[in-house]
Protein backbone atom coordinates (compact mmCIF):
# COMPACT_ATOMS: atom_id res chain seq x y z
CA UNK A 1 0.00 0.00 0.00
CA UNK A 2 1.13 3.55 -0.64
CA UNK A 3 2.12 5.43 2.68
CA UNK A 4 0.38 8.65 1.06
CA UNK A 5 -1.91 9.69 -1.59
CA UNK A 6 -2.37 13.02 -3.11
CA UNK A 7 -5.41 14.52 -5.25
CA UNK A 8 -5.10 17.61 -7.29
CA UNK A 9 -7.88 19.12 -9.12
CA UNK A 10 -6.75 20.56 -12.64
CA UNK A 11 -7.53 24.23 -12.62
CA UNK A 12 -8.38 26.03 -15.59
CA UNK A 13 -9.88 23.78 -17.84
CA UNK A 14 -11.44 25.66 -20.93
CA UNK A 15 -14.95 24.35 -21.92
CA UNK A 16 -14.27 21.36 -24.04
CA UNK A 17 -16.29 21.32 -27.61
CA UNK A 18 -16.59 18.11 -30.39
CA UNK A 19 -12.85 17.77 -32.02
CA UNK A 20 -11.04 19.40 -29.21
CA UNK A 21 -7.50 17.73 -28.40
CA UNK A 22 -7.93 16.32 -24.69
CA UNK A 23 -4.67 15.94 -24.30
CA UNK A 24 -3.36 18.97 -25.22
CA UNK A 25 -6.18 20.92 -23.18
CA UNK A 26 -4.75 19.14 -19.85
CA UNK A 27 -1.27 19.42 -20.50
CA UNK A 28 -1.93 23.01 -21.24
CA UNK A 29 -4.15 23.70 -17.95
CA UNK A 30 -1.51 21.74 -16.04
CA UNK A 31 1.51 24.08 -17.46
CA UNK A 32 -0.77 27.18 -16.44
CA UNK A 33 -1.23 26.06 -12.77
CA UNK A 34 2.57 25.11 -12.78
CA UNK A 35 1.98 21.83 -11.27
CA UNK A 36 4.42 18.76 -12.21
CA UNK A 37 3.48 15.63 -13.55
CA UNK A 38 5.21 12.40 -11.79
CA UNK A 39 5.81 9.00 -13.18
CA UNK A 40 2.17 6.67 -12.55
CA UNK A 41 -0.69 9.76 -12.01
CA UNK A 42 -3.41 8.88 -12.49
CA UNK A 43 -5.66 11.46 -14.82
CA UNK A 44 -8.99 11.09 -13.12
CA UNK A 45 -11.08 12.16 -16.32
CA UNK A 46 -15.06 13.52 -15.96
CA UNK A 47 -17.02 11.49 -18.70
CA UNK A 48 -18.32 14.53 -19.45
CA UNK A 49 -15.56 16.70 -21.20
CA UNK A 50 -14.27 12.82 -23.31
CA UNK A 51 -17.94 12.60 -24.28
CA UNK A 52 -18.31 16.35 -25.68
CA UNK A 53 -14.71 15.81 -27.07
CA UNK A 54 -15.73 13.19 -28.84
CA UNK A 55 -19.15 14.29 -29.94
CA UNK A 56 -21.02 12.06 -27.86
CA UNK A 57 -23.72 14.66 -28.05
CA UNK A 58 -27.48 14.83 -29.28
CA UNK A 59 -29.41 17.49 -30.45
CA UNK A 60 -32.84 16.89 -28.91
CA UNK A 61 -34.38 19.44 -32.26
CA UNK A 62 -33.32 15.75 -33.92
CA UNK A 63 -35.04 13.44 -31.80
CA UNK A 64 -38.33 12.03 -32.49
CA UNK A 65 -39.34 10.49 -29.14
CA UNK A 66 -41.94 6.97 -29.23
CA UNK A 67 -44.74 6.52 -27.72
CA UNK A 68 -43.61 5.36 -24.40
CA UNK A 69 -41.38 8.19 -24.16
CA UNK A 70 -44.04 10.42 -24.75
CA UNK A 71 -46.17 8.71 -22.08
CA UNK A 72 -43.29 8.64 -19.53
CA UNK A 73 -42.32 12.34 -20.17
CA UNK A 74 -46.12 13.25 -20.04
CA UNK A 75 -46.42 11.43 -16.70
CA UNK A 76 -42.94 12.58 -14.97
CA UNK A 77 -42.95 16.14 -16.26
CA UNK A 78 -39.78 15.06 -18.19
CA UNK A 79 -38.98 16.32 -21.82
CA UNK A 80 -40.00 13.07 -24.02
CA UNK A 81 -37.11 14.00 -26.29
CA UNK A 82 -34.95 13.59 -23.42
CA UNK A 83 -36.47 9.89 -22.51
CA UNK A 84 -36.06 8.70 -26.15
CA UNK A 85 -32.23 9.42 -25.95
CA UNK A 86 -32.16 7.33 -22.73
CA UNK A 87 -34.46 4.52 -24.25
CA UNK A 88 -32.17 4.38 -27.74
CA UNK A 89 -29.01 4.46 -25.09
CA UNK A 90 -30.63 1.33 -23.36
CA UNK A 91 -30.12 -2.29 -23.51
CA UNK A 92 -32.43 -3.05 -21.19
CA UNK A 93 -34.62 -1.15 -18.35
CA UNK A 94 -33.89 -2.01 -15.01
CA UNK A 95 -36.28 -0.46 -13.50
CA UNK A 96 -38.52 2.23 -14.30
CA UNK A 97 -41.19 3.72 -11.76
CA UNK A 98 -41.77 7.18 -10.04
CA UNK A 99 -40.38 8.81 -12.99
CA UNK A 100 -37.26 7.06 -12.61
CA UNK A 101 -34.94 5.05 -15.12
CA UNK A 102 -32.71 3.24 -13.76
CA UNK A 103 -31.10 1.58 -17.56
CA UNK A 104 -28.29 -1.29 -18.68
CA UNK A 105 -26.34 0.68 -21.22
CA UNK A 106 -24.98 -0.40 -23.92
CA UNK A 107 -22.17 -1.15 -22.17
CA UNK A 108 -23.19 -3.05 -19.38
CA UNK A 109 -22.95 0.05 -17.07
CA UNK A 110 -26.46 0.08 -15.02
CA UNK A 111 -27.07 3.51 -13.78
CA UNK A 112 -29.55 6.31 -13.93
CA UNK A 113 -30.88 7.58 -17.28
CA UNK A 114 -28.27 5.31 -19.11
CA UNK A 115 -25.78 7.97 -18.52
CA UNK A 116 -27.38 10.52 -20.82
CA UNK A 117 -27.11 14.08 -19.06
CA UNK A 118 -28.31 17.66 -19.79
CA UNK A 119 -26.00 19.53 -17.14
CA UNK A 120 -23.16 21.58 -18.06
CA UNK A 121 -24.14 20.82 -21.94
CA UNK A 122 -25.22 23.43 -24.42
CA UNK A 123 -29.32 23.85 -23.72
CA UNK A 124 -30.88 21.82 -26.40
CA UNK A 125 -28.54 19.31 -25.98
CA UNK A 126 -28.03 15.68 -24.03
CA UNK A 127 -24.29 14.26 -23.48
CA UNK A 128 -24.35 10.23 -23.85
CA UNK A 129 -21.69 8.20 -22.37
CA UNK A 130 -18.51 7.07 -24.32
CA UNK A 131 -19.09 4.83 -27.31
CA UNK A 132 -16.08 3.03 -25.76
CA UNK A 133 -14.55 4.16 -22.41
CA UNK A 134 -11.50 2.44 -22.17
CA UNK A 135 -10.81 2.52 -25.40
CA UNK A 136 -11.25 6.50 -24.82
CA UNK A 137 -9.03 5.67 -21.24
CA UNK A 138 -6.36 4.22 -23.46
CA UNK A 139 -6.23 6.98 -26.38
CA UNK A 140 -6.13 10.04 -23.68
CA UNK A 141 -3.31 7.81 -21.67
CA UNK A 142 -1.36 7.34 -24.84
CA UNK A 143 -1.68 11.18 -25.80
CA UNK A 144 -0.62 12.28 -22.37
CA UNK A 145 2.31 9.87 -22.00
CA UNK A 146 3.43 11.87 -24.65
CA UNK A 147 2.51 15.28 -23.41
CA UNK A 148 4.10 14.63 -20.44
CA UNK A 149 6.94 12.06 -21.24
CA UNK A 150 5.44 10.23 -18.30
CA UNK A 151 3.89 6.42 -17.60
CA UNK A 152 0.24 8.10 -16.55
CA UNK A 153 -2.65 5.97 -16.19
CA UNK A 154 -6.54 7.20 -17.51
CA UNK A 155 -9.67 6.49 -15.58
CA UNK A 156 -12.73 8.19 -17.17
CA UNK A 157 -15.37 8.47 -14.22
CA UNK A 158 -18.77 9.19 -14.14
CA UNK A 159 -21.06 9.73 -10.85
CA UNK A 160 -22.94 7.18 -10.13
CA UNK A 161 -25.69 6.49 -7.54
CA UNK A 162 -26.61 3.41 -5.75
CA UNK A 163 -29.02 1.44 -4.54
CA UNK A 164 -29.77 1.10 -0.38
CA UNK A 165 -27.23 4.66 0.11
CA UNK A 166 -28.04 7.88 -0.84
CA UNK A 167 -26.39 9.91 -2.71
CA UNK A 168 -23.91 9.70 -5.90
CA UNK A 169 -20.00 8.45 -5.93
CA UNK A 170 -17.58 8.85 -9.05
CA UNK A 171 -17.02 5.29 -10.18
CA UNK A 172 -14.07 4.45 -13.24
CA UNK A 173 -16.40 3.79 -16.57
CA UNK A 174 -12.73 3.55 -18.56
CA UNK A 175 -9.32 2.84 -17.56
CA UNK A 176 -5.90 2.28 -19.02
CA UNK A 177 -2.47 1.47 -17.69
CA UNK A 178 -3.94 0.92 -14.06
CA UNK A 179 -4.66 -2.64 -12.40
CA UNK A 180 -8.93 -1.59 -11.69
CA UNK A 181 -8.59 -4.69 -7.99
CA UNK A 182 -6.87 -4.98 -5.27
CA UNK A 183 -7.22 -8.43 -4.95
CA UNK A 184 -6.34 -10.06 -1.34
CA UNK A 185 -8.17 -13.61 -1.90
CA UNK A 186 -5.54 -16.11 -1.04
CA UNK A 187 -3.77 -13.95 1.41
CA UNK A 188 -3.39 -14.50 4.98
CA UNK A 189 -4.66 -11.66 7.73
CA UNK A 190 -2.28 -11.59 10.99
CA UNK A 191 -4.27 -14.35 12.67
CA UNK A 192 -2.82 -16.35 9.43
CA UNK A 193 -6.24 -16.98 7.79
CA UNK A 194 -6.86 -17.10 4.65
CA UNK A 195 -8.82 -14.20 3.52
CA UNK A 196 -12.35 -14.89 1.83
CA UNK A 197 -13.74 -12.47 -0.30
CA UNK A 198 -11.86 -9.45 -0.35
CA UNK A 199 -11.44 -7.82 -3.74
CA UNK A 200 -10.88 -3.94 -4.04
CA UNK A 201 -12.68 -1.77 -6.66
CA UNK A 202 -9.34 0.16 -6.71
CA UNK A 203 -10.12 2.54 -9.33
CA UNK A 204 -13.71 3.18 -8.27
CA UNK A 205 -11.90 4.31 -4.80
CA UNK A 206 -9.45 6.26 -7.07
CA UNK A 207 -11.74 7.81 -8.75
CA UNK A 208 -14.12 8.86 -5.78
CA UNK A 209 -11.22 10.70 -4.29
CA UNK A 210 -10.89 12.45 -7.29
CA UNK A 211 -14.19 13.80 -6.95
CA UNK A 212 -13.64 14.84 -3.86
CA UNK A 213 -11.12 17.38 -5.55
CA UNK A 214 -13.03 18.15 -8.87
CA UNK A 215 -16.34 20.14 -8.55
CA UNK A 216 -19.81 19.67 -11.48
CA UNK A 217 -19.88 23.54 -10.91
CA UNK A 218 -16.41 24.46 -11.16
CA UNK A 219 -15.08 23.68 -14.25
CA UNK A 220 -12.52 20.96 -13.09
CA UNK A 221 -13.56 18.36 -14.98
CA UNK A 222 -9.77 16.60 -14.28
CA UNK A 223 -8.18 15.58 -11.34
CA UNK A 224 -4.40 13.94 -10.56
CA UNK A 225 -4.06 11.45 -8.24
CA UNK A 226 -0.84 10.90 -6.79
CA UNK A 227 0.57 7.81 -5.12
CA UNK A 228 -0.81 4.60 -6.90
CA UNK A 229 2.12 3.59 -8.36
CA UNK A 230 1.89 0.20 -7.67
CA UNK A 231 -1.00 -0.56 -9.23
CA UNK A 232 0.19 0.15 -12.70
CA UNK A 233 -0.70 -2.30 -14.91
CA UNK A 234 -2.95 -3.74 -17.59
CA UNK A 235 -6.67 -3.19 -16.83
CA UNK A 236 -10.03 -2.20 -18.04
CA UNK A 237 -13.24 -0.48 -16.64
CA UNK A 238 -15.59 -3.11 -18.43
CA UNK A 239 -13.91 -5.79 -16.07
CA UNK A 240 -15.87 -3.59 -12.88
CA UNK A 241 -18.91 -4.11 -14.96
CA UNK A 242 -20.41 -7.59 -12.96
CA UNK A 243 -21.41 -10.30 -14.59
CA UNK A 244 -24.64 -10.89 -15.27
CA UNK A 245 -24.11 -14.82 -13.89
CA UNK A 246 -23.17 -13.25 -10.60
CA UNK A 247 -25.06 -10.41 -10.06
CA UNK A 248 -27.74 -11.02 -7.93
CA UNK A 249 -29.85 -7.59 -8.70
CA UNK A 250 -29.76 -7.49 -12.27
CA UNK B 1 -13.56 22.35 -3.18
CA UNK B 2 -10.53 21.90 -1.56
CA UNK B 3 -7.65 22.47 -4.36
CA UNK B 4 -5.82 19.20 -2.34
CA UNK B 5 -6.69 15.81 -0.63
CA UNK B 6 -3.92 13.93 1.21
CA UNK B 7 -4.21 10.68 2.67
CA UNK B 8 -2.17 8.70 4.84
CA UNK B 9 -2.78 5.75 6.69
CA UNK B 10 -1.97 5.38 10.50
CA UNK B 11 0.99 2.76 11.10
CA UNK B 12 1.59 0.84 13.88
CA UNK B 13 -1.47 0.26 15.68
CA UNK B 14 -1.38 -2.64 17.82
CA UNK B 15 -4.04 -5.67 17.94
CA UNK B 16 -7.65 -4.22 19.08
CA UNK B 17 -8.68 -5.90 22.33
CA UNK B 18 -12.57 -5.58 24.17
CA UNK B 19 -12.22 -2.29 26.28
CA UNK B 20 -9.33 -1.08 25.14
CA UNK B 21 -9.04 2.83 24.48
CA UNK B 22 -9.13 2.86 20.65
CA UNK B 23 -8.16 6.91 20.73
CA UNK B 24 -5.08 6.13 23.16
CA UNK B 25 -3.89 3.93 20.67
CA UNK B 26 -4.34 6.11 17.92
CA UNK B 27 -2.86 9.13 19.54
CA UNK B 28 0.60 6.79 20.49
CA UNK B 29 0.55 5.39 16.74
CA UNK B 30 -0.18 8.74 15.45
CA UNK B 31 2.94 10.00 17.51
CA UNK B 32 5.41 7.31 17.09
CA UNK B 33 4.77 8.02 13.14
CA UNK B 34 6.01 11.37 14.08
CA UNK B 35 2.83 12.78 11.88
CA UNK B 36 1.05 15.88 13.19
CA UNK B 37 -2.97 16.17 12.91
CA UNK B 38 -3.96 19.42 11.99
CA UNK B 39 -7.44 20.67 12.44
CA UNK B 40 -10.38 19.04 10.58
CA UNK B 41 -7.83 16.25 9.48
CA UNK B 42 -10.80 13.06 9.56
CA UNK B 43 -9.80 9.70 10.48
CA UNK B 44 -11.49 6.90 8.88
CA UNK B 45 -11.36 4.01 10.94
CA UNK B 46 -12.19 0.86 10.57
CA UNK B 47 -15.25 -0.82 11.70
CA UNK B 48 -13.09 -4.39 12.67
CA UNK B 49 -11.12 -2.44 15.25
CA UNK B 50 -14.47 -0.48 16.83
CA UNK B 51 -16.47 -3.30 17.00
CA UNK B 52 -13.19 -5.45 18.96
CA UNK B 53 -12.56 -2.35 20.90
CA UNK B 54 -16.64 -1.99 22.14
CA UNK B 55 -16.52 -6.54 22.40
CA UNK B 56 -19.20 -6.34 19.18
CA UNK B 57 -17.30 -10.42 18.75
CA UNK B 58 -19.33 -13.43 19.04
CA UNK B 59 -17.79 -16.59 20.61
CA UNK B 60 -18.74 -19.46 17.95
CA UNK B 61 -19.04 -21.76 20.59
CA UNK B 62 -21.82 -20.03 22.27
CA UNK B 63 -23.85 -20.20 19.01
CA UNK B 64 -26.21 -22.93 18.43
CA UNK B 65 -27.61 -22.76 15.03
CA UNK B 66 -31.12 -22.72 13.94
CA UNK B 67 -32.91 -25.39 11.65
CA UNK B 68 -32.53 -23.17 9.17
CA UNK B 69 -28.84 -22.26 9.30
CA UNK B 70 -27.64 -25.61 9.41
CA UNK B 71 -29.43 -26.63 6.18
CA UNK B 72 -27.93 -23.18 4.37
CA UNK B 73 -24.54 -24.07 5.77
CA UNK B 74 -24.88 -27.74 4.50
CA UNK B 75 -25.63 -27.01 1.34
CA UNK B 76 -23.01 -24.37 0.68
CA UNK B 77 -20.43 -25.39 2.74
CA UNK B 78 -20.60 -22.88 5.40
CA UNK B 79 -20.41 -22.93 9.13
CA UNK B 80 -23.69 -23.50 10.54
CA UNK B 81 -23.01 -20.86 13.51
CA UNK B 82 -21.33 -17.83 11.30
CA UNK B 83 -24.71 -18.28 9.32
CA UNK B 84 -26.77 -18.04 12.73
CA UNK B 85 -24.85 -15.07 13.82
CA UNK B 86 -25.49 -13.17 10.18
CA UNK B 87 -29.80 -14.42 10.73
CA UNK B 88 -29.66 -12.76 14.12
CA UNK B 89 -27.82 -9.70 12.78
CA UNK B 90 -30.65 -9.01 10.42
CA UNK B 91 -33.07 -7.55 9.93
CA UNK B 92 -34.32 -8.82 7.06
CA UNK B 93 -33.03 -11.28 4.15
CA UNK B 94 -32.97 -9.06 0.47
CA UNK B 95 -30.99 -12.05 -1.35
CA UNK B 96 -30.30 -15.31 -0.12
CA UNK B 97 -29.22 -18.00 -3.23
CA UNK B 98 -25.81 -19.32 -4.44
CA UNK B 99 -24.54 -19.42 -1.31
CA UNK B 100 -24.57 -15.16 -0.91
CA UNK B 101 -26.71 -13.19 1.68
CA UNK B 102 -27.09 -9.72 0.92
CA UNK B 103 -28.55 -9.12 4.50
CA UNK B 104 -30.50 -5.83 5.81
CA UNK B 105 -28.74 -5.51 9.32
CA UNK B 106 -31.23 -3.59 12.08
CA UNK B 107 -28.78 -0.13 11.42
CA UNK B 108 -30.67 -0.27 7.74
CA UNK B 109 -26.99 -1.13 5.91
CA UNK B 110 -27.98 -3.34 3.50
CA UNK B 111 -24.48 -5.61 2.84
CA UNK B 112 -22.84 -9.14 2.44
CA UNK B 113 -23.08 -11.47 5.59
CA UNK B 114 -25.12 -8.25 7.71
CA UNK B 115 -21.62 -7.42 8.30
CA UNK B 116 -20.46 -10.27 10.42
CA UNK B 117 -16.58 -11.45 9.67
CA UNK B 118 -14.35 -13.79 10.41
CA UNK B 119 -11.04 -12.11 8.71
CA UNK B 120 -8.29 -10.02 11.36
CA UNK B 121 -10.29 -11.91 14.10
CA UNK B 122 -9.03 -14.52 16.81
CA UNK B 123 -10.19 -18.06 15.41
CA UNK B 124 -13.88 -19.14 17.21
CA UNK B 125 -14.73 -15.91 17.08
CA UNK B 126 -16.44 -14.07 14.54
CA UNK B 127 -17.32 -9.48 14.46
CA UNK B 128 -20.23 -7.38 14.30
CA UNK B 129 -21.07 -4.34 13.23
CA UNK B 130 -20.58 -1.47 16.16
CA UNK B 131 -24.59 -1.66 17.74
CA UNK B 132 -24.77 2.07 16.98
CA UNK B 133 -21.45 3.38 14.23
CA UNK B 134 -22.84 7.23 14.55
CA UNK B 135 -22.31 6.87 18.76
CA UNK B 136 -19.40 5.03 18.03
CA UNK B 137 -17.78 7.99 15.80
CA UNK B 138 -19.09 10.49 18.23
CA UNK B 139 -17.36 9.34 21.24
CA UNK B 140 -13.90 8.43 19.25
CA UNK B 141 -14.40 11.91 18.03
CA UNK B 142 -14.70 13.34 21.42
CA UNK B 143 -11.91 11.51 22.50
CA UNK B 144 -9.23 12.08 19.50
CA UNK B 145 -10.37 16.07 19.72
CA UNK B 146 -9.30 15.83 23.31
CA UNK B 147 -6.19 13.70 22.21
CA UNK B 148 -4.71 15.80 19.79
CA UNK B 149 -6.20 19.42 20.55
CA UNK B 150 -7.73 19.87 17.34
CA UNK B 151 -11.57 19.67 16.09
CA UNK B 152 -11.48 16.27 13.93
CA UNK B 153 -13.86 14.49 12.26
CA UNK B 154 -14.56 10.46 12.47
CA UNK B 155 -15.82 7.94 9.95
CA UNK B 156 -16.28 4.51 10.77
CA UNK B 157 -15.91 2.44 7.41
CA UNK B 158 -16.47 -0.86 6.23
CA UNK B 159 -15.70 -2.30 2.68
CA UNK B 160 -19.60 -3.16 0.67
CA UNK B 161 -19.63 -5.02 -2.29
CA UNK B 162 -22.73 -3.20 -4.84
CA UNK B 163 -24.64 -4.33 -7.03
CA UNK B 164 -23.53 -4.35 -11.10
CA UNK B 165 -19.81 -3.48 -9.65
CA UNK B 166 -17.41 -5.71 -9.25
CA UNK B 167 -14.92 -5.09 -5.58
CA UNK B 168 -16.03 -3.82 -2.86
CA UNK B 169 -15.30 0.11 -1.73
CA UNK B 170 -15.05 1.45 1.54
CA UNK B 171 -18.06 3.36 2.75
CA UNK B 172 -19.09 5.27 5.98
CA UNK B 173 -20.90 3.40 8.45
CA UNK B 174 -20.89 5.98 11.16
CA UNK B 175 -20.03 9.72 10.47
CA UNK B 176 -19.00 12.56 13.13
CA UNK B 177 -18.03 16.02 12.78
CA UNK B 178 -18.33 15.64 9.16
CA UNK B 179 -21.33 16.47 6.96
CA UNK B 180 -21.62 13.78 4.78
CA UNK B 181 -23.06 15.04 1.44
CA UNK B 182 -21.80 17.35 -1.04
CA UNK B 183 -25.88 18.96 -2.16
CA UNK B 184 -25.43 20.62 -5.83
CA UNK B 185 -29.12 20.48 -6.09
CA UNK B 186 -30.22 23.81 -6.86
CA UNK B 187 -26.69 25.06 -7.97
CA UNK B 188 -26.39 26.05 -11.46
CA UNK B 189 -24.16 25.19 -13.84
CA UNK B 190 -22.00 26.83 -16.29
CA UNK B 191 -25.04 26.93 -18.97
CA UNK B 192 -26.76 28.37 -15.93
CA UNK B 193 -29.02 25.65 -16.24
CA UNK B 194 -29.93 24.54 -12.52
CA UNK B 195 -28.26 20.94 -11.78
CA UNK B 196 -30.50 18.81 -11.29
CA UNK B 197 -30.03 15.37 -8.90
CA UNK B 198 -26.31 16.15 -7.69
CA UNK B 199 -26.13 14.99 -4.32
CA UNK B 200 -22.38 13.56 -3.64
CA UNK B 201 -21.89 11.08 -0.99
CA UNK B 202 -19.08 12.71 0.37
CA UNK B 203 -18.37 10.85 3.16
CA UNK B 204 -18.62 7.48 1.39
CA UNK B 205 -15.80 8.97 -1.15
CA UNK B 206 -13.89 10.35 2.02
CA UNK B 207 -13.78 6.38 3.33
CA UNK B 208 -12.98 5.20 -0.43
CA UNK B 209 -9.94 7.99 -0.58
CA UNK B 210 -8.81 6.53 2.77
CA UNK B 211 -9.25 2.86 1.86
CA UNK B 212 -6.40 3.64 -0.92
CA UNK B 213 -3.81 3.84 1.97
CA UNK B 214 -4.99 1.21 3.96
CA UNK B 215 -4.66 -2.79 4.13
CA UNK B 216 -6.39 -5.40 5.37
CA UNK B 217 -3.63 -7.34 5.82
CA UNK B 218 -1.13 -4.85 6.94
CA UNK B 219 -2.24 -3.86 10.53
CA UNK B 220 -3.10 -0.40 9.34
CA UNK B 221 -6.64 0.08 10.15
CA UNK B 222 -6.83 3.78 10.86
CA UNK B 223 -6.31 6.46 8.40
CA UNK B 224 -6.16 10.07 8.32
CA UNK B 225 -7.47 12.24 4.95
CA UNK B 226 -6.80 15.90 5.14
CA UNK B 227 -8.22 18.70 2.73
CA UNK B 228 -11.86 18.59 4.02
CA UNK B 229 -11.85 21.50 6.58
CA UNK B 230 -14.53 22.69 4.08
CA UNK B 231 -17.29 20.06 5.20
CA UNK B 232 -16.25 20.02 8.91
CA UNK B 233 -20.05 20.40 10.82
CA UNK B 234 -23.08 18.06 11.41
CA UNK B 235 -24.22 14.62 10.23
CA UNK B 236 -24.19 11.15 10.49
CA UNK B 237 -23.65 7.79 9.14
CA UNK B 238 -27.35 7.25 9.27
CA UNK B 239 -28.19 9.52 6.67
CA UNK B 240 -26.25 8.10 4.02
CA UNK B 241 -28.84 4.80 4.30
CA UNK B 242 -31.48 5.13 1.52
CA UNK B 243 -34.87 5.28 2.76
CA UNK B 244 -37.12 2.01 1.97
CA UNK B 245 -39.68 4.27 0.58
CA UNK B 246 -37.41 5.97 -1.89
CA UNK B 247 -35.47 2.80 -2.59
CA UNK B 248 -35.87 0.62 -6.07
CA UNK B 249 -33.56 -1.82 -5.02
CA UNK B 250 -34.78 -2.94 -1.10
Amino acid sequence: MPADLHAFAVAGMPEVSPGDDLARLIRDAVERAGRPIAEADVFVVAQKIVSKAEGAMIALADVHPSSVAERWAAAFGKDPRVVEVVLQQSRRLVRMERGIIIAETRHGFVCANAGVDASNVAAGFVTTLPRNPDASAAKLRDALRAAFDRTVAVIISDTFGRPWREGAVNVALGVAGLQPFLDYRGRADHHGRRLQTTVIALADEIAAAAELVTGKTCRTPVAVVRGAAEWAGEGSGTMLIRSPSTDLFR
